[in-house]
């Protein structure tokens, strides 16, 4: 981009090429891997001194961000290879429109008796959805499963299902029955309208732990309240996802 | 949760009871600005001495995560309200979408007359579209605005459009144009499909200052890649939002 640097700016030039370079990157001009401009390249660009471009161009490397590549040039560090979860939806992460449990690994499933719980958490993840709609009594399933890509586990998945309406689940996962077989015959009761939200917050310890993130690191969050066809909250799914890993993708078309 | 906390572990206690009760506020059956159970009802729920209980809560509350109310308990700290962007889709961020400027607050246009830079962008995003159907030549306008709400930033947009499929837009939009009557009669050259990707990433310097945020928090970022009916790439647009702020929300539904 054909940015002017400011000469008569209180921040000095080299700090100002320090953020137009990141820029770049940030807006993949210069993306990772590839080969940044030379030095003498940049100073013609922008009219600037040998000394400026190589101040802004150290610092950038001692922060990581460039590589010097002896004999060949100045390089975009690469970042580690993003995992794109092609065709997201807000189902992606439900445990009853799952096909199998077989892919779920380090499955766990534990019963909430409390009746009371689900309907509250219901009630804070969608205000709009009152708590007698839940079919709560006998409290839900807590299912939890991770999900992994070249031996990394890349999420953290949690699924609460009320036990009156799938009475067995817990019984039948522990088993290992396969949600197929689980879910035949209860078409009505099948996750059939979804509402989602995506949000950013700091992992917990358990979380950081199954991540292996640092404490606190930022985690990306698809959390899913799902209704079926009978009208009845019948799953509230949350998958915690690795924010430096993982990129959401979809498609959508336009009348 | 009735999970049991594990007296065995080389953990102590009070460290355990702290992860119980922030995975707890994590799945929000303790609420952002709800009240927790007592020291004396944590002590009975989970078996524990209350010293045990006590040192968990304080130092929840010298890390800001509890607060207490003198007289009235002890609650989780509210978090700033999150501003929820209901309906979201691929093209909730498009220039060529919306409906007008108008909205678009500090509206700022720039043209890059690099003929290859759009598809060299276009390529790194969406690698399996070509630079030659992106009609380049001529350049891309660089749209660049803010979305806010009461009187906050919390979206820094972005939007590239190349110069030949819209001659005009950025004297238009200087001109302060609305877009229902730029876009008038261009039917065939609008958005029509979109690939869209969310993902984390750290703010760059320009998107801490325009959010107020610090250096490097991370950016819930958005951004879609929209051919048009006639099968160009008319418009790659990036949304960078504050992840401490906003949410994300769409329905879908199910066959």
């Amino acid at each position: 981009m054909a940015r002017k640097l400011d000469k008569r700016s209180a921040q000095p030039l080299y700090a100002q090429l320090k953020e137009l370079i990141l820029e770049r990157i940030a807006s993949q001009e210069y993306a990772p891997g590839q080969q940044v401009p030379s030095e003498l390249a940049l100073c013609e660009e922008l009219g600037l001194s040998r000394p400026t471009v190589r101040q802004a161009v150290a610092e950038l490397v001692s922060e990581g961000i460039l590589v010097i590549h002896k004999g060949r040039g100045t390089f975009v560090a690469a970042e580690s290879e993003r995992i794109e979860l092609r065709g997201f939806h807000p189902f992606s992460f439900s445990l009853l429109a799952a096909r199998s449990a077989d892919a779920l690994r380090d499955l766990r499933v534990e019963q909430i008796a409390d009746d009371e719980w689900f309907g509250r958490l219901l009630a804070q993840q969608n205000p709009a959805m009152t708590a007698n709609q839940t079919g709560s009594a006998g409290g839900c399933w807590v299912v939890g499963w991770q999900l992994e890509h070249a031996e990394q586990v890349f999420a953290a998945c949690r699924s609460l299902v009320p036990v009156q309406l799938f009475p067995e689940l817990g019984y039948d996962l522990r088993k290992g029955k396969r949600m197929m077989d689980i879910t035949a015959n209860k078409y009505a009761l099948l996750p059939s309208k979804a509402s989602c939200k995506v949000f950013v917050r700091q992992a917990t310890l358990d979380e950081a732990r199954v991540l292996d993130i640092p404490r606190s690191a930022p985690v990306l969050t698809a959390q899913s309240v799902m209704t079926s066809r009978s009208g009845a909250v019948c799953e509230m799914s949350t998958a915690v996802l690795r924010a430096d890993l993982v990129t959401l993708s979809f498609d959508a078309g336009r009348g």
